[in-house]
This record gives C-alpha cells, sequence and structure tokens, in this order.
C-alpha cells in the first residue's frame, strides 16, 4: 500500500483529545504505510507524537486556537481562527502536506474548512456530504446534509460524486445510481426531484430512476442521491429507528426469567448484528467536491469510529477518489 | 356513542373488495352505533348489504366505474368518472349522507375525491394527510404526502390541523409540535425550514421548536410538522427500517438449534412488539383540513387495517376533529 498522510483534529468531539488519540493510535497499528499529522494544543500532541503508540508515524502540529462545537457562525471562525486545530489540518491538506483530513468537531465548521480552507474542486457546484448506510448491501448516500436547498443540477453532479466514493471505498464496479422520491413512477415528486430526475435520465449513467424510502435499505441501488434536507432528516431517522427497536428488544429480553435465558443464548448473534448496523464501521462522512479528503466525524465519535473514519479515507485517496470525481464532472460538463 | 355512517369504497386496493367488505363486517361488530354506506359494484355491495354480517347496518350503493390502481391522471379521473365507488363514497360526504369515507385506492385519486369532491375548508391552504406513528408515544406526523413543494404558511397549518387530531384520536389535551429540521437549533435548516420557524414561535400554541429525525420515534412531541415531501421519505423509510431490522432479527432466530428455540421462547412477546409497530392499528391516513373525513388507507390494507380505518375515523368524527381545525384555522387567520 502507498504511504500517505492524514491531518487529524485532536480538538474536534465530546470526547477529544483522549477518543481521537486513541483512534490515531488504533489506526497507526493497521495501516503500517500510514503516516498522521496530529493538530491541537502542544501538551497534547507533542507527547503522543513521541509514545511508543505513535511508532515515529505521527507528526505533531501545534495550534493555540479552538473552534468550539457550540460555535455560532463556523464560516467566520474558521476564516478568522487561523491558528485553529481544525483549520491547520485542513491547511496541511490544501498545502499537500496531507492527503486529507478528519475532524470530529461540528459539522459545520468542518463544511466550512473544506470548501474555505482546502477548496471546492473547479467544475463542483456545490461540495455535499456522503454516508454508508449498512443495508442489504452497503448504499452511498449523498448528500446527507451539506446543503440544505438544492438546485436540479447539484443532484446531477451528487450522482457522479456518489459514484466515484462507492467505486473507490465500497468496491463496486459500475454503481448503480437512483433518485429518492415519494414514488417510483417517472414524474412523480417536488419540483426539484422532478426536474433532477430529467437531469439524470439523460445525463447520468446506469441510473434506475426513482426510489423510495423503504427501498433505501433494501439495497435497491448503490447510491442513493437527494438534497441535503432530506438526506439528513433519512440519515437521523435511520438512527432513531433502530435506537428505537434495539431499545423495544432489551426491554423485552429482559422481562422475564426465560426470556433472558433466550436473550444470554443469542448474546453473540446479537453482537454480530450490531455490529454489521454499528456506524461506527465506516467512522466518518467524506464532503465530496473538495480538493482533497475531508471528513467529518461524528460530534460522539469512539476510538474505532476514528480510526475507521481515517481509515476509510486512506482508502478513498488510494483508490483516488477526488481525481475519480474531478474527471467524471469535467467530462459531463463537456457533455451537456 | 353517537350514531353515524362512513361511506366505504369497495374497490380500492389489492385485495378489494374481500379485505374491504371484511373490514367493514369487523367495524360494524366492533361498533353498534356504526352504519356504513358501501359503494361498489352491485354484485359486491348488495349481497354484502343483505347479509347477516352487515347486520341491517349497510346501505349499498351500486356503482358502475372504477379507477384503477395505475390510474395516470387520478385528477382527471375523479373529475370525469361521476359513478366511479370512490367519487361515490365521497359525494356521499359532500352530501351529508356520511360523516367520512375510506379507500385504499390510489392515494393520488383519494386526495383528489377530497378536495375536489368533499372540498377544503374555506380557511385551508392545503390539505394534508397525517400519519399516527407507533413511538415511545403516539407521534402525529403531517404532511406525509399531500404536499410534495409547500410554503412556510402551509406548514403553520398543518401544526394546527395535526394538533386537532392528536386531540381527538390520540387523545392528548394540550398536544406539543415540533418541526423536522436538520438541527436543533433556531436558525438551522431549508429555507422553507427557516421561514416555518420563524411563523410557528409566533403563531402555534406549545411550539416545542425543532425536532432531528431521530427524536420522531423518540416521543419528543406529539405532532412533528414537515412539509409532504420529506414527511413521505420518512415515512417509508421507518417503513423499511422496520422491514429490515425484523428482516435480520429472523435470520438471526433462525440460525441455529439453539436460536430456534430461543425464538420460540420469544414468541409471544414478539408477536405482542410486531401488534405495537403494526402501522394496521390506525389503519388509514387521514386527510385533514376538508369538509369532512378522508381516509386513505394502505393499498395493501388488510381487513384489519380496513376495520381499525373505520373505527379510528369514526372516533375522529366523534370527536370534531373537521370542527376542531375550522376553528383553530379562523381564529389563527384572526391573529396574523
Amino acid at each position: 500500500m502507498k504511504p500517505l498522510t492524514i491531518a487529524v483534529d485532536a480538538l474536534g468531539g465530546d470526547f477529544a483529545p483522549s477518543a481521537v488519540i486513541d483512534g490515531v493510535a488504533l489506526a497507526l497499528k493497521r495501516d503500517a504505510q500510514l503516516r498522521v499529522a496530529l493538530c491541537g494544543p502542544v501538551q497534547v500532541v507533542e507527547p503522543f507524537a513521541a509514545s511508543a503508540a505513535a511508532q515515529g508515524r505521527v507528526d505533531a502540529y501545534p495550534t493555540t486556537e479552538e473552534i468550539p462545537m457550540d460555535e455560532l457562525d463556523p464560516a467566520r471562525a474558521v476564516r478568522s481562527k487561523k491558528d485553529a486545530s481544525l483549520v491547520v489540518a485542513a491547511r496541511l491538506v490544501k498545502e499537500g502536506v496531507a492527503a486529507g483530513f478528519i475532524s470530529a468537531g461540528s459539522t459545520a465548521a468542518c463544511l466550512a474548512a473544506g470548501t474555505l480552507v482546502v477548496g471546492r474542486i473547479r467544475s463542483v457546484k456545490r461540495p455535499a456530504l456522503a454516508v454508508i448506510l449498512p443495508g442489504k448491501r452497503p448504499v452511498v448516500m449523498v448528500d446527507t446534509g451539506a446543503n440544505a436547498d438544492c438546485k436540479p443540477e447539484f443532484l446531477l453532479q451528487f450522482a457522479e460524486m456518489g459514484r466515484a466514493y462507492s467505486a473507490a471505498v465500497v468496491g463496486v464496479e459500475n454503481p448503480s445510481i437512483a433518485l429518492l422520491n415519494i414514488g417510483s413512477e417517472q414524474g412523480k415528486g417536488s419540483e426539484l426531484a422532478k426536474e433532477a430526475q430529467v437531469l439524470m435520465h439523460q445525463h447520468t449513467a446506469n441510473f434506475q430512476g426513482n426510489v423510495e424510502g423503504r427501498d433505501i435499505l433494501a439495497g435497491v441501488a448503490d447510491v442513493v442521491v437527494t438534497d441535503g434536507f432530506t438526506g439528513n432528516v433519512v440519515l437521523k431517522t435511520l438512527e432513531g429507528s433502530m435506537t428505537f427497536l434495539l431499545g423495544k428488544l432489551k426491554t423485552l429480553f429482559m422481562a422475564t426469567t426465560i426470556s433472558k435465558l433466550a436473550a444470554l443464548a443469542l448474546k453473540g448473534r446479537f453482537a454480530d448484528l450490531k455490529q454489521e448496523l454499528n456506524p461506527d464501521q465506516y467512522g466518518a462522512a467524506p464532503l465530496l467536491g473538495v480538493k482533497g479528503l475531508c471528513l467529518v466525524a461524528h460530534g460522539s465519535s469512539s476510538p474505532e469510529a476514528i480510526a475507521n473514519g481515517i481509515l476509510v479515507g486512506a482508502k478513498a485517496v488510494r483508490n483516488q477518489v477526488t481525481e475519480k470525481i474531478t474527471n467524471a464532472l469535467c467530462e459531463q460538463a463537456g457533455s451537456e
């Protein structure tokens, strides 16, 4: 595997810096070609870089500022706090020191750092967040929250970004694309969905047409395209319904002595199922369409989630997801 | 209980007319004050009206036309097919013969019949579909698909319609209202959500602000308001995730002899849980904001779903949901 460097914001997230540091250590263990540029307070990054866990593959970038999780104007904070750990991590990508960065900080601040510091790919109208959902097969959903209001031509580009990500990270050879809508027939939907449908029928290779909410996990397509409002609501609705149903199951298992025994017998299998559904396995959502990989991790990321985020990011870089997006969108711009 | 008549479209749905007829028979058994105006082919409705199961409380309305499930222009069909079973059922509501109608036919045709035949309440900008979701507490979500494109003032009205329905059918005294959005903070969301937030803060009583997808089933509010595109996607996403997870559990239970034994021990409790999550318990989604109750049942409705739809509809009528909506929206129009 090719050696590469990922910049890591040590300060982002609810359990920073310890969850982040532990995640970096895990990732280094699992990928011998990985280097990390660790950005954060000097008293955090320097001792870790010098520790055995860093294996001599961590460069410390001491920073003096921080963008808090509840920052009200993240874009302004990214512009003004030049020495914030997140901004320094993004700048390392911009300058080519790192191939990508990861942060578990405020999503809005990460998006701002990706767009303002790393910068959009020239032909990209709007960068978008992608998430891999653990359905019957792994499904890439894009946009999951970067753009609450979209135009049809944004969705057309999201399809190409999702395709590149599915190919690079999930390993699908010729990913099929679908549009999330409220009916499977052509001509259904909101004005946005109706116009996007027409565009995608014209320009999107392997376009399967509309899918509905119930089809997402059923594995009907490799990539599901939607606007950032709907995508974000869907993502969190899935999260909520899994939590709700697993809670119901727990109550059911704890109800009687017999049910407790049954639960005990099934324990291992349940652990496997929970692992299968665990969003931590992909660790972080990439902001696609920027010149380098920007990985937005959940605020509540565990070390496992951070490690997986870094490793999935490294895979995306090695499989040239950014180059693939650049080429696809240049081609599309040419064919329009 | 007050005697009342519900008009029933015998032809709607995948299993019509038998599932509908069986559903009517069930509903008549459970509500001694219920009468049914049954609309459909003469060879279906007359024998049933004369049967013992009808208990002398079914009036047959023989019709000669039908609006098929895959009708491409449902609004035109509703206008031109004056003797379609759905249209006759809606006309009985318009004429005051029935307090409401139910159909498991095409949703678009039901919406058209509600709006064009029964007619909008004067102050209502857009009628909307409401669904009761079985979360930690029953949650009314509105709109779940009548209006793919919305203006903020539509959402303001959906809140009042949902409140009236929650009070009348779920029995909540002072229902709390929330706006489905992509962040809990004020100022978050799409242009639509941002403007709706401002309006709802000004005009909506017991407004809890924004909720996210993961809060819907967690029982954070009694009524969740959203546009019909997002609402429909959420509803079907919930459906899909429940199907997916229950499928996973089935595989898990069938894996080994021990897991099969454990499953056997838990069988009764699982049946209870499935019943609790079963959307059939509320049977049908009302189109709120029209002059009379229009109930849209799922195309795949079982007799149980049809019966529950009729009974929930009767409850809504007895608790004066239409009058409550009319009053609330007149008051709101006055206060703006």
